[in-house]
């Protein structure tokens, strides 16, 4: 049914519903399974200042941050890929725009199924990702969208 | 996994790899199968004249011809419901608006997943479907967009 199937994961997303999904899916269709997380680099600004909007050079550096970012997500995400028996070879953390990394990797890949979260929670609000519609417009294979449980 | 499983079909996508996938899912998961498909009504006005483009009052009735498109599609789902070993129980054809209806309809049935196709073909150019966009941002529940194989 599917060949590779592309877990394309947020962090808050990592020990929930979905990923009891993902496991299912991947052994009922023995496809091999890879997983995504996009971190987005950091504008280099710093907000600072004593009302906390002034914005100017960012002391850390943007590329400092990001790089955070990314060694966070690696903590996060080994659990997960260990949970679904991945290795770190099926355990990609890219850096860039979301749903273009996700597109970009699913196409060169071969993905033949993305599956995502289709909510994020924005606040007190629960609204459709939109990287989830994203990937959706921009997909070329089947995408499934997992809803957020409130 | 999943419990009540809606196939949001067009009649175009009736014998093809979407019924596959459904048909593989709904085997995997035993979960009750839902077809469905809604026809649109059609406007109470009569493109006519010399040049085809002229409004008048349609002298069949939209309503006649929205029955017509029912028993139409009453006559290419009953086939794909008995390859999918679904009764006429399963089978609902609708008429409204599209997404509306099939939104309303898993709602109220407690569906846990929608599957339609992503695409649409309008005229030479493959666009993302209006309904799965629709169908995306309004379900309460997870939904697996298929893409129409080119």
């Amino acid at each position: 049914m599917y060949k590779h199937i592309l877990f394309a994961t947020e962090l808050n997303e990592t020990k929930s519903y979905i990923e009891d999904k993902v496991a299912q899916l991947q052994q009922f269709t023995k496809a091999k399974l890879s997983i995504i997380h996009v971190v987005e680099p950091l504008p280099n600004v710093y907000y600072g200042g004593a009302l906390g909007v002034v914005p100017g050079p960012d002391p850390i550096g943007s590329l400092g941050n990001t790089k955070l970012l990314e060694e966070r997500a690696k903590e996060v995400l080994q659990p997960l890929a260990n949970r679904l028996n991945r290795t770190e070879q099926n355990l990609h953390i890219s850096i860039g725009h979301i749903s273009e990394e996700i597109l970009a990797f699913a196409e060169h890949e071969n993905v033949d199924l993305i599956i995502t979260g289709s909510h994020g929670i924005h606040g007190f609000r629960l609204l459709l990702g939109s990287t989830a519609n994203a990937i959706l417009h921009g997909a070329k294979c089947d995408v499934l969208a997992v809803r957020y449980k409130e």
